[in-house]
């Protein structure tokens, strides 16, 4: 993150602990918005002051309204708006003249609305910034701090804690309040960001990530407008040791047309958001109840550092159906060293111990401690996942049955080792003693199993790059210039010479030697309508061919090129893409004319270095092609590592480029080279 | 389903309404099995006669013990011997003396424990079979009927209902008895199989069919050992208007080593599976989660004929999570129609209704009403999914509230359109009448579209057809003999001569026509290994190809074949093999060296009919492919999906055959022909 938006960050401090609060359009109508807002504020006045304002006046909740902003007897730090939204222009006026920090503009009837909106909506933006102050909105529903006992909201009523909240849905808001006391989780900061005119959803995970209060922040993100710039924010807060949980829909026809309806955007591009959520490890869910799994699972005594699970059950169907539910989360259930079996069978002579672990109808908690103890201090396994009824039919008290949960609980904290657990009576003293430890403990194997997935200790793959040097690509973008452009950028291409006519094509022929390949100029999809025409093998032929193409095409030119005969080579495909919200992008994929059937790609924010070139060419499904398929030879892959990087430097170091693209890239075991180029710049 | 499996049903009918049952290892002694089997049992009194059996006598729960199953009063119907594994067969021995028609054997210590284990529960099998009685189990955990008021169980305390239950795991039976009357579901039926070394899931199923009392059968299968038979069942189970869901967990390496400290077998191979259930259109679900969920739908006032869902949420982010919820489901969130909007708009004129429908902030249930009517009455979706806190803010009373949810819930039923509900507030008043009318609600838009999904009412895309005549296959399976029995069932293959040496291959050639494709005979792996020549040009290459296969491989002999120059032509892999639980499948994928790589492939039981293989076929990724892409002319695929279907009831008449598969069959515009051949039989 660089400068500027550090000293953003600094900025935010008072939005959220302000000294002073006006509310503009506070109401004594009980149910209007200004109402509400002007109760949870008062609720405040010991730890600032708090002007009602209301141009009739009159006596809200008990205090006489001023009728002005202009006739506060002190500045307002921060001014919540929430008039009309034909008052709304006059009242921003208002409280910047008055010295206002902060304007949080409830008003909705901006972008959302149309053309007309969105104008206004700039034009409010820009005279806040010019004024030095900063806008949260407009179309919001507010904010609160928990330690700063701010309420400046409508009708949340949110229970204190340390997760952070920032949501472009008020709603999402409101609903985690009413679910998250459930789990024994609670609030530490909250922001409605509405249409994000200034302030964004970015900006606020990196002010998040500076408050000591917060050790997990949330995101509900439809639209990733400056999606770069979030992840960016997010590798920060990851830095300074802060959790962060992407809740994010999966962009589609279906969710975009409700997205649209909600906030005027388009979800952005899903390959995009899902390859940077995997290489930067963040952890993105779709839905409110993966986001309490993963919160219960980041807040639980000991949190996995991989994906190895000891499935621990009572019985042969639940040890099947909890090994099921972990490998459909995509955790390993390895087998266990023979030492350890020999360890636990000991313990328990009758039982299946390979893992899973099957403790044939063994329904005491007290059966399973040694085996549990065993298990978490063998080092064998990152976490455990207990499946059963877990009842007490050994007759042991309530207190007994507490202290062996307790136990159990403390043996896999101690090795560092995460519990999960699943059973069909979470109301037993065991359980309710487990989840009063903050040991997530669950109806289904599933969710035990997915809690143990999302509260994983995450490692990214790799970090951001920044693009520093960007600036507009001058040259053109014919198939000629594309190739020089790529070429100088670094990638390697076959010989090739430009011909104009049929004589200059038989010279060049002859200087890069048969056979040839011959490409018209001046046809768009070149393959598609016959204007490539390979494996030409002496000058009759070309000349037959150059005649040929004129004759059909009428072309500007011609291309004559070296003949690429690598044998066991391969094609890939090399490109990248300005997302909207992303920003330049890399794709490395299986290429030639079935590109698009096979979808055989990997996709990154642009640029990528050499490693992470080479580490998406081996998560391509055609990866194992590379070194050598039946008796072929391996193919030369840093080559194609490094004009993959190339590309990627060129796309992002050039602001106007939109797309970039060679198809195929002919990468074989002595050589790699380009034989086609696509540039498109914006127009 | 065959007339002697529709035997078998009714000889069931019995087995679980016996009219006089002995349990042989009654016990004394709390804790002891025989002693709760014998409590259960006897609170069945008054329907039969119960037979109490200990070697030693004495009084159990008040009762006088036989001595011996020889001594009883009358012949048992039915007996239960829970004694140690030493005494079973002495005990089988005295029941089939005794006339029973039905052992339960509980008792353990058979086929799971080792291979003498095997031999003994085979030779009790085979002795209870011959006696013209039936055995269930050994090591399971007895059988239940609600209306016949039997519980021959050990610790099952089941309620009441309409659900049969058959598992291959005792504990995911106590499991379900425990959650499922908080579901308001009970149980009609349930038996745990066992080893099933008689009596098998796929026979179970046959006779919970023809139950009158059982509404939706439940099968919990680790192991599909006659997996044909099992899909025979379900589908007559079906026939008869049965509901079938099949609980079922992925097959799996640590699956397997689960399942194998089970049961002692592997489960079987995933794909074939997966895609019977696909083309069956069968419940298939992972865990018992997804079970209750499916069981929730089954059981809703109306189930949906199709995918299409309308979502009807309070609010944007409500309304993005339910759609993201749905599409993650595979149900579709289409738009409405214009005139549905317009009528939409007209009852809510600030909402946004385009599909989901999104009402700004309407918290009251009421609110609701009149959009709910209007879409469910459109006919433009199948299901209806609403998400939203649905808390009562207007004031109505609760009486009030639970009317409108009633009515909510009536206007959908009317209209066949599936309703189902995720909230914030399942408390609420309106939420419990819903759910008191079986209208599923749940915490999270998740579970209620995938409620709807799994309850909707289903189509098999195909009937299972039987393999009536099978018989062995006699002829050799080199490469040639291969060849020619897949040509004589059916499949076209590219012209080929059979030549001993050089002069007999040329003149082959001479008599199929240059270019010809050369094979050296008598290596496996002809491609690997460079066993096979293309596109030979004239006599002189031939002899100079043929002097070198001479010499590199020494082959026992030459195909020489044409080469076949199809333009804008494919390469197809046809195949299938003998899977040992489902018997012959049939596989198309797309062909070639990389076939491995791509892994584009759809299974099949075999046989198929040509309608079948053509799904399939279009099933592919390359799919798109077939109609001519980039300018190719389409391929002749009713002449591949023929020879799928050639092949597929080759293999599946011929019953030591493991495995067929041509590769590649070159489909194009004009032609398609098979060009390789493998046939594998048992030794």
């Amino acid at each position: 993150m660089n400068a500027t938006s550090r000293n953003c960050i600094a900025e935010l401090g008072g939005l959220f602990d302000p000294q002073s609060v006006a509310i503009v359009g506070a109401s004594s109508t009980p149910g209007k918005w200004g109402f509400e807002y002007a109760r949870q504020l008062l609720g405040s006045a010991s730890s600032r002051d708090i002007y009602l304002v209301n141009q009739r006046g009159g006596i809200i909740h008990g205090n006489e309204a001023y009728t002005s902003v202009q006739l506060l007897p002190a500045r307002p730090e921060l001014v919540v708006i929430c008039v009309p939204a034909a008052q709304v222009q006059s009242a921003v006026d208002e409280a910047l003249e008055a010295g206002a920090r902060y304007i949080v503009c409830v008003t909705a009837g901006f972008k959302e609305a149309g053309e007309e909106g969105r104008k206004l909506e700039n034009q409010m933006r820009d005279r806040i910034r010019a004024a030095g102050a900063r806008l949260v909105g407009p179309n919001c529903v507010g904010l609160y701090d928990a330690a700063a006992k701010l309420a400046c909201t409508a009708f949340w009523d949110l229970p204190p804690g340390d997760i952070g909240i920032i949501s472009q849905s008020g709603g999402v808001i409101v609903d985690l309040g009413m679910r998250l006391p459930r789990e024994r989780l609670g609030i530490s900061r909250a922001v409605s960001v509405g249409n994000q005119a200034d302030l964004n959803v970015g900006e606020f995970i990196g002010s998040f990530a500076v408050d000591p209060n917060t050790r997990v922040i949330t995101a509900y993100v439809e639209e990733f407008r400056d999606g770069r710039r979030l992840f960016e924010a997010i590798e920060y807060a990851r830095d300074l040791g802060k959790e962060v949980i992407l809740l994010a829909p999966r962009a589609g026809e279906a969710v975009g047309r409700s997205v649209a309806s909600h906030t005027g955007s388009m979800i952005s591009n899903e390959d995009v958001l899902a390859s940077t959520c995997a290489d930067l490890d963040v952890v993105r869910v779709r839905g409110i109840g993966d986001l309490l799994l993963a919160l219960r699972g980041l807040g639980a005594p000991a949190r996995s550092r991989g994906r190895r699970v000891a499935v621990v059950a009572d019985g042969g169907g639940s040890a099947t159906l909890g090994t099921d539910a972990a490998v459909a989360e995509g955790l390993e259930v390895p087998g266990f060293s023979v030492e350890l079996i020999r360890k636990l069978k000991n313990i328990s002579p009758n039982s299946g111990v390979g893992n899973p672990v099957d403790l044939v109808g063994a329904l005491d908690l007290g059966v399973f401690q040694p085996i549990i103890q065993e298990i978490a201090s063998s080092g064998e396994v990152d976490a455990i996942l207990m499946n059963g009824a877990f009842n007490n039919v050994a007759g042991a008290s309530m207190e007994g049955e507490r202290a062996v949960a307790t136990n159990i609980q403390n043996v896999c904290s101690q090795s560092g080792v995460a519990l999960s657990v699943a059973t069909m009576a979470t109301g037993e003293p065991a359980m309710t003693a487990l989840a009063a430890d903050r040991v997530p403990v669950f109806d289904y194997p599933l969710e035990a199993a997915r809690c143990l997935e999302l509260g994983r200790k995450r490692m990214p793959v790799r970090k951001l790059i920044a693009t520093v040097d960007s600036c507009a690509f001058r040259g053109k973008t014919d198939y000629l210039a594309s190739r020089n452009a790529l070429g100088e950028a670094g990638v390697t291409f076959s010989k090739s010479l430009h011909a104009k006519d049929i004589d200059e094509a038989a010279e060049a022929a002859g200087t890069i030697g048969y056979p040839v390949v011959l490409k018209a100029l001046g046809s768009l999809h070149k393959s598609d309508s016959g204007a490539v025409v390979l494996g030409i093998r002496d000058e009759t032929a070309l000349r037959t061919t150059v005649a040929d193409l004129n004759n059909r095409l009428r072309p500007t030119g011609f291309s004559v090129e070296e003949m690429v005969m690598e044998g066991d080579a391969m094609e890939l495909l090399i490109g990248g893409i300005r997302d909207p919200a992303f920003g330049p992008t890399v794709v490395v994929a299986a290429g030639g004319t079935k590109t698009e059937i096979w979808r055989d790609r990997v996709v990154a924010l642009a640029p990528v270095e050499e490693d992470t070139a080479l580490r998406m060419l081996s998560s391509l499904r055609i990866a194992p092609l590379f070194a050598g398929f039946r008796g072929s030879s391996p193919v030369d892959l840093s080559a194609a590592a490094k004009a993959a990087a190339a590309l990627s430097r060129f796309i992002s170091g050039h602001e106007n480029v939109v797309e970039a693209e060679i198809n195929p890239l002919i990468v074989g075991p002595t050589r790699c080279v380009a034989v086609d180029a696509r540039i498109v710049t914006t127009s």
